[in-house]
This record gives structure tokens, sequence and C-alpha cells, in this order.
């Protein structure tokens, strides 16, 4: 360990060196990290300060510099493996101000470390480059080359190593005990957020020494026809007999997740719902079949859909992505997809979350896995909470 | 009500009217909102989607529109107040691809509606509104002119509406509850993470009937060395003897929140933190004073500040913000904000958190208050946990 950073110092270097390699590829001398998980993942920086302008920026041969506000700057020493003089603020009279902006400061200090004429590749595509952001730095660096490295960190994140992953199991001992509450409590008439209530307080207890840590999505929890719908929160209506409510959770151990998704019917699930469940465990052990090193991500999707045309059921879109490493607003790691198009090739240590949810019209069915790619044979699911449609009188 | 939309038609249609009356003021025909909050505030929209590209239009003439992924469509019709032919989608392989952006498919929704050649507002400091979205959106409307609108939504929501201030005492209420359990609770051997559990436990549970929504920050509950930086998250440390660990935390009550900071020390404080306790406290009174109609929200930065050059500490920049609706990753509004520069002038209905929090070389001291700006009279603060640095033996 480095400081109160997560992992060794060697796991860093293996780390910046992955992402130099594909800088020289992409032909960058430098980039400017913004995705929270990416500055994570490179520098252990971790705190509640990505509602602010920040980043992280990567060169050849310096050690990487973390650039925040002002006031962050001891968050980042707190946090970060880097020598403090790598740790740089901009002053609080930036901050959401409409005559100045962030980025003249990036400017300035990329200007004093020679970079004023470089190559630099920035995150187009990510919540905390805004276009404002964007349009500033170019402005203030007229010389330098900025270019489009959306996912350059990302897709460097894809292997785990054995650290990563062992930070991953310890999530999805945390995901299991959150499911397991999450289905014990769930009953007629019990009040939705009360039920919420106690998922996050699990999650947050964790198991044992592996304490928990906020996921990057809150408890998705819906019931009946919201539960057609993919993304709606809690509210404070009681559970009642006759619906399904699908559970989509994740404990998160050290910003590292592993997310899983079971339903529950309170009463008879209707026949419909049984046969779609059939095909739906079908279809994933089928998928978990079909994700083997040097297949495809696509093999997974089509392997899934094939068991569901069979079925007669439709069903088509984007069923998974990676996980790990993550801060809000999205647990996936937005590199490759599980979904038809995608043809990137499965390697040992990569970990999806296999999402072949099903939104049908009345009801919704979501059961999914968290899956790692071994060495040899099927993917293995990291959560060991019954595959099935439970239910309760 | 209109549907599940939380606010009466009357609200809906006195936030329209506010934003048209803007949009003309800025010559706009349009606006593109991307800001959850705006989007929520506007239409009702409420789900855990924000990490796909989304937004609301706004004409002068006709109803808004939702439009988003596809999937979350059927959350629109769950939430939003609109004929659900305003609520409209793009297909799944937009999402996250490298080849096609959702910004193509809402290039030709606007050229439907006959806006190819519209002024067009964005938001381009937005958290989800990336480069890149704006990059394609211009490429695929060559003829409309583009131009920032941040903060143009924001803005018409700084005065909040009797039936939002509604809101904000209900989330007060919530606060109330969690900081008094998080006061009591915490000791000396505790585990850090523990203690948040149970505070999510209370924010989820909430008061009554009114039950707990998610803030959109997590509880920052640093201790120690910890506390000295802004924004750390908890981990499963043990709390200690000898540290002051503040807790900033918000209830929230439908996206509505009303944050409050508080901090506790175990064991006896030092002498310069008791000091600078009682310059806060001085300093918070002046403050509130300072905070009545007609005064400008720099007039209470002045005000806390001239009692800390009086007791001899230096303390600058940003010492509040607007508060009300919100989404991760931040609960303060991005419109006006308490400090020096800034001269907004103060009316009945505004709500602030007033945040002149203290961060030392060794501890951080935070107290703070959710005020209403009154129709006479100094402000109001809304939670009603005492005012002082709590201790513990």
């Amino acid at each position: 360990m480095i400081g109160n950073a997560p992992f060794t110092a060697a796991e860093y270097d293996r780390r910046l060196t992955l992402t130099r390699e594909a800088m020289q590829r992409a032909g960058l001398d430098a980039i400017f990290v913004t995705d929270p998980s990416n500055q994570a993942w490179l520098t252990g920086y971790d705190g509640w300060s990505f509602y602010v302008h920040q980043g992280v920026i990567v060169t050849q041969k310096r050690e990487p510099i973390w650039w925040g506000r002002h006031m962050d700057m001891m968050g980042g020493r707190r946090t970060c493996w880097m020598d403090h003089a790598n740790i740089l603020g901009y002053g609080d009279h930036y901050v959401q101000s409409t005559e100045i902006h962030p980025m003249q400061d990036l400017a300035s200090v990329l200007k004093t470390r020679g970079l004023e004429k470089a190559r630099i590749g920035v995150e187009m595509e990510n919540y905390y480059y805004s276009a404002k952001a964007h349009e500033v730095l170019r402005t203030n660096l007229p010389d330098a080359h900025l270019s489009d490295a959306t996912g350059l960190v990302n897709w460097q994140r894809l292997i785990k190593s054995e650290d990563e992953i062992g930070f991953i199991r310890k999530a999805a001992g945390i995901t299991n005990n959150v499911m397991q509450i999450a289905l014990e409590r769930a009953e007629s008439g019990m009040r939705k957020n009360d039920l919420v209530a106690d998922i996050m307080h699990a999650g947050i207890t964790g198991v044992g020494d592996d304490w928990g840590d906020y996921p990057a999505i809150v408890p998705l929890t819906p019931s009946g026809l919201d539960a057609t719908a993919a993304h709606l929160t809690w509210n404070g209506d009681k559970m009642r007999a006759g619906e399904a409510t699908f559970f989509e959770l994740s404990g998160c151990y050290r910003r590292y997740h592993a997310p899983l998704c079971r339903t529950i019917y309170l009463g008879t699930p209707p026949d419909q719902m049984k046969r779609a469940e059939e095909a739906q465990l079908e279809g994933i052990a089928a998928g978990l079949d079909a994700a083997r090193v040097g297949n495809r991500t696509c093999d997974i999707a089509n392997a899934f859909m094939a068991v569901m045309v069979n079925h007669g059921i439709e069903r088509e879109g984007r069923m998974g992505y990676p996980i790990g490493l993550s801060y809000p607003p999205d647990w996936g790691e937005r590199s490759a997809s599980i979904r038809s198009e995608d043809t990137t090739v499965l390697q040992a240590g990569m970990v999806f979350h296999f999402m072949p949810a099903l939104w049908m019209d009345t009801w919704g069915l979501e059961t999914t896995e968290t899956i790692l790619i071994t060495e040899d044979g099927p993917a293995e699911p990291l959560c060991n909470i019954d595959r099935k449609l439970f239910m309760k009188a």
C-alpha cells in the first residue's frame, strides 16, 4: 500500500503502464482524466468532490498530477499515492462562477508543465467533463491539440488484477447479505422505503471486517407497474399481494461493486411470468456457458436471445456491462457491452454484470449475475443467491 | 396533482411560465434541459436514469417533451404530468455506443418539431451534457443556433412556492431525526460505517408519513485529520477519543433537501477549537441577521467574515448556496452563492444552505443551517438541532 491508497505500488504501476501504452498507441502526449472512476483507479483519489471540476493529468514520464478544488487538495493528500507536490488546487472563486472557469486554471497548469502545444486526450463523453469545460480549455490552450480519449482508461480496466477480483469478491459477499435481507423482509403491507432503509443499512454495515461503501446506484426496488420501468426509485407505498418487485442491488467494497438482481412475487405469479422465469433461467445458463475465454461479448447475448426466441419471448438491447470500481451515477465501466453488436473477446479476469432482465407490459422480471471470466470453463457467478423467481404468500 | 407528479397543475404552470419568460428574455425559441433537477422541476420526471442521455424540450407554446432512452419512457409515463405522446425514447443501440450517439436522435426530434433553424439553449455547464453531446448535436443541427443556457432554469427555482417550502420543511424534519441519531450514537470505538448505516436507515425511514428519499450527496462524516478535508466519505475505522467528527447530512423528501452540519468532539476539545466555536456561532448569528429581504447574498458572507476577522480567524471562499430539489452529485442548485462576489438580492421564499464551515490544519468545524428568507425579520433556520460544538466523554 502507498499512503492510504487501497492498492500496492506494483498495482498502480501496472495501471499506469497500461494507460501509457494506450496513450502511445493513440498518439497522445498527455491525457486529462475526469471520470472519477478513472481518477481513483490511477491515483487512489476518493472523495465526494466530483461535483466540481477535477481530474488527473497523465504523461509518459512524470508522476500523475491530481488537480481539483483547493479545498479538496487535503482529500487528495489523504487518499492519493503520489507526492504531495503533485496534488494541485484552484481557488474557490472559480467554483460555479459565471465569470471565470476552473479550466482556465487547468490550462495554466498544463502550460507550466510544458504541455502548451501537446497532443492532449480529454474524455469528451463523460458526466464530469462538460461542454463548457471543453470550450474553455480549448480557448485557453489554442496551440494544443485536444482530442477525444473517452474510454481510453476505461478499456484498461477491463481485465481485473487478482487484488481487484479480491475486492469484487468482498463486494459480492456484501451483496449476498443485502439481497438476503431484501428477500426475507419483503412482505405485503411493508412500506417500500422501510425495506430500502434495511437494505441500505445492511449494505453499509458490510460483512465482518469488509465494511460497506456507498454503491454508485441507489437500490432499485420497484413493484407492480413501476417495475415495468427500468429505473424508478422507491416511495412510501406499501407492498401488495399480487405484485412483483424486483431488487437491483449491489454491495460495495472500497468502490468495487458486484450487482445482482432478483425478483419476488407476493402471492401466486401469473402463468406468463412463470413461463418467462423458466425461459430466463435457461437463457442465463446458456449465457454463462457462452461466457468463456476466446468467445465474444456478443456470444453471451446471442446465446441468451436464442433461448428467448425458442420460448417466443422478444428481448433485444443491451444485457450487461463490465463492472468494478465506480462512482455515481453509474456502476457500469462504460467500455464493452454484452449485446449483439459488441465483439469484445473475453479474457480471464474480466467481470461483467450479466443482466438479461425482462420488462413486460404489466411486470418486470430481473434475474442477473455478476460473473467472472475464468481461465477455462464457463463464467463464475460471484454471488450465491438462488437463481429463481422468489415467491411469498 | 397530475398523474403521479408531486405538485399541482398550477404549480407546473407557474414554473413553465417563469421559464418561458426567461427564454424570451434570452431570445430563445427552445431550450433542451439536461440537469435532472431542472427536468424534475419542470415535468415531475423522477428516475435513476440520468446516467444515459435524456432531457426536456421546452418551447413557448407546446407542452414540454421528455426525451430519453426507450427503456425509460415507461418511467416517464409513470412520473411526468404531460400527455404520453410527449414522452419520447431512443433505441438501446445508442446507449454508450462508440458508433452512434443519442444526440443524433435528439436532432431528428427537434427537426420534426420545426426547430431545425431555431435558437436553442443548451446547458453547457452540466454533468449530464457532455462535450461530446454538444459536438454531435451541433453537427446534426447545422442550421440551428445553439447557445449556452446554463442556469436559465436553475435561476427560476430560486424563490420557492409554498408547496415547495412545505416539502423542504418535511425534509428538515427528517434531517433533525437523522442528525439526532448521528449525535446520539457516535462514540469512541464505534466503526464509522456502522454509524453511517444508522444514519442512512433513519434518513430513508423518514418521519411518520414523510418517507425518506435518497439525498443527492451521501453522508459526509469524517473524523480527525480526514475532517480537515471537505469531502471524504467514511471507512471502517473506529471513532476515537481526542478526535472531532463532522456530520454533513440531509433528509430528503421527494427530492427536496434540507442539509445540516454539526460537529462532535469525543473528549475535551482543544482551546483553539472552543474559541473557533465561539467565533463561528457569533458569525452565524450575524449571518442570519443579515439574511433579510432586500439585502444581498454577499451581505450574509460579509457579516460572517467580519466576525471571523474580529476573532482573528481567516476564512474566505464560498459559504453557501440555494437548495431544494436535487439529484446527485450535488444538492446545491447552482445559481446564486453566498460569497462576497455574489450580489443576488434576497427575496422571501429563497432557501439556502448557509455553510460557514471552518477547515483547519488538524480539525474541521462544520456548523451550518438550512435557512428560509422570510417576509420580514432575519432568516428562519428550518432545522432545530442545537447550534453548538457537541462533546461526549
